[in-house]
Formats: structure tokens, sequence, C-alpha cells
């Protein structure tokens, strides 16, 4: 029998009060599509036994599993704004650095711009044709789900991003088990 | 001569009002410590030329920057919240990925918990001895000045993290100009 795929499980889901519920869900709903699930969470259980601080033990653990991943599913929600979780938009990248195809969702349909918007941030500024925020600061107006270069980074990596309209809520998997399903098609698992 | 190496500068500078003339002057500061300066701005003026959209042109242009540098600067300064700018966030990754050293500077010089709380979304739950958001996330509690995929990536690295009391100012150089020096005795320049 040959070995499961394995993909990287990132996303701000690590920090919901019911985060391992959600990873073993996850990693569960990973099983079902005959890969493995690599979640984040995983390693936290080990940090007493690192001789080293806390934070460069996690970072060192989740690393090592993007390195061991063979694709990214990548929860983009907006998180504590109107973008996504910087620590999983990192990820993203580093998955985007080691040439890993990624596959990612949002649970919040918008755009960035329309996000900004219905937030009460955003402004139309005739002089320069472009929408800005109260700072004055430019909002990408291209329609996508967020910051260009995480989105273009999907369609570059050979992946997709899944815009489910769920209220942003973190823990809706709908998008997470669409990304299963085109993982499945890459990998003919 | 040799070929002076090249610092791709990362951050939300980008999407200032006066977007240009702040990569202007990074640039010549650039070069003032002996270095070329790879701003992403730059290349907008092309996209005329392309046969592909603005967005996806953008991304090929900015990912062949980041590729052909020897280093990075990043701008990691709050951008619409309390965390770095997402695109930024994914362009340290992919400049982790990709194995360069990194200098970041941020111009708030609060960690993640203490911007948190001076926002006032940070609550104190006694039942798991962690700091939350109003939606019951878990925040960050290392002292880091950001998530710490982001702290410890530059740490990783090689590279620093200047922490500049500066209130947030994206266009304040001093953090900037400290990476330079930073840069300059990892290059040896």
């Amino acid at each position: 029998m040959t070995q499961r795929p394995k993909l990287y499980l990132a996303g701000p889901d690590v920090f919901l009060p019911n985060a391992a519920e959600i990873g073993r869900r996850k990693k569960e709903l990973c099983e079902s599509f005959g890969f493995e699930g690599l979640y984040p969470l995983d390693n936290e259980a080990m940090r007493s036994f690192a001789d080293e601080s806390p934070d460069a033990f996690i970072y060192r653990a989740n690393v090592a599993m993007i390195r061991d991943a063979d694709a990214g599913i990548v929860n983009l929600t907006p998180f504590r704004g109107v973008s996504a979780d910087a620590g999983t938009a990192f990820e993203l990248g580093l998955l985007t650095g080691l040439n890993r195809p990624v596959f990612a969702y949002s649970n919040d349909a918008d755009s960035l711009l329309d996000r900004t918007k219905r937030n009460g941030m955003a402004a139309f500024d005739a002089a320069t044709s472009s929408w800005r925020d109260p700072h004055g600061l430019l909002i990408e107006d291209f329609g996508n789900a967020d910051n260009l270069m995480l989105t273009e980074a999907l369609a570059a990596q050979g992946g997709v991003l899944m815009r489910i309209d769920a209220q942003g809520r973190l823990d809706e998997l709908a998008g997470f088990t669409a990304c299963l399903e085109e993982a499945r098609k890459y990998f003919s698992v």
C-alpha cells in the first residue's frame, strides 16, 4: 500500500477555544479522503520536552511539518480585521517558496474591497480614482478575496480559493471539504 | 567591481499615497549602504505591456524580484489591525522558503498582546489562563511583536526585528535604516 499524501492544515483555527476538536475533525476528514492531515496544534503537547522557548519550538515544529507535507490546505478566513491571519499568510508564503500545491478557503465570500466597505473603512478618492481607507491607504480593487499576493499565489501553485458565505465563522468546514475534493483530483488518490 | 547584494523591500508602504516617493527614498538608502533595493512598485509601470491581468502580473513580477534578491527587508508595522499586512507576511514566508536572510522592523514597539489590550480587544480568561479577544480567540502571550511564525522566522533566518516607537507610522524609516546596518554586517559590504 502506498503512503497517503500529507496535507499541512494552516489557519487561525488553532486560536479557537475548541482548537483541538477542530483539528481532530479536520484530520478525520483528511483520512476519509485518503490523506494524512498535519495539524499545527499536534506539536504543543511536546513543548515540555523541548530545551528551547515555547515559541521557538512551535515555529520549528510547524516548519518541519510544512517541509514534510506534500501540499497545504489554508484557511484564509479574515482574522481580527479584513485580511487573513498573518501567521497563516506566512505559511502560505512558505508553502509557495517550497513549491507545494496549496488549496485554500475563506468563510467570508466578499472581496477585500467589499469587506472593507462593509466595515465602513473605504471611501472613493476621485483624485486618484481609487478606494482608500481612513488613513489614505490604497485598497486593492481586483475583486480578489484578499491581498493579491495571497490570491495569485494560489493560482500560481495550481490551487483554488473557495469563497464560502459563512459569516466569517472560523470553524465552518464546507470550504475545507471542498479543498479536499480538489486535492483528491490533484493527487488522484 | 563586484555586484552589490540585492535587497527585496517588502511592506505595506506600497499602499501609501506617497508610495513612489517612499520607494525612491528606500532605494537611495540602500545605495548609500552598498546595496541595490528592489521595490515592488517598480513593476507597476510595466503593467500595460503585460498580456495578463494586472494582479497576476504584479504577483509574477514581485515573486521574480524576491527570487532575484539576496535578502529581504520587511516592514512588519501593523496594517489595518493588530498584525502585519497579510501580503507582507506572505512575502516573509516566501523569503523564508527560499532560505534568504531577512531583516525586519515594526514602527509599533508594543507586543502583539499589549497592542491588542491597547485596542480594548483583550480579556484574561481565568478558566484557561490565557488572553482572549472578544470572539474567544487566543492571543499569543510570548512578548513577541506579532504572530510567532513571523517573529521566529526572523530569528531562524539570522535576521532581526527592530521594534521602533513611532506610533505605527508606515513611512518612518529609522527601523529600515537599522535593518540596513544589520544587512551590512551580514554581507560585509
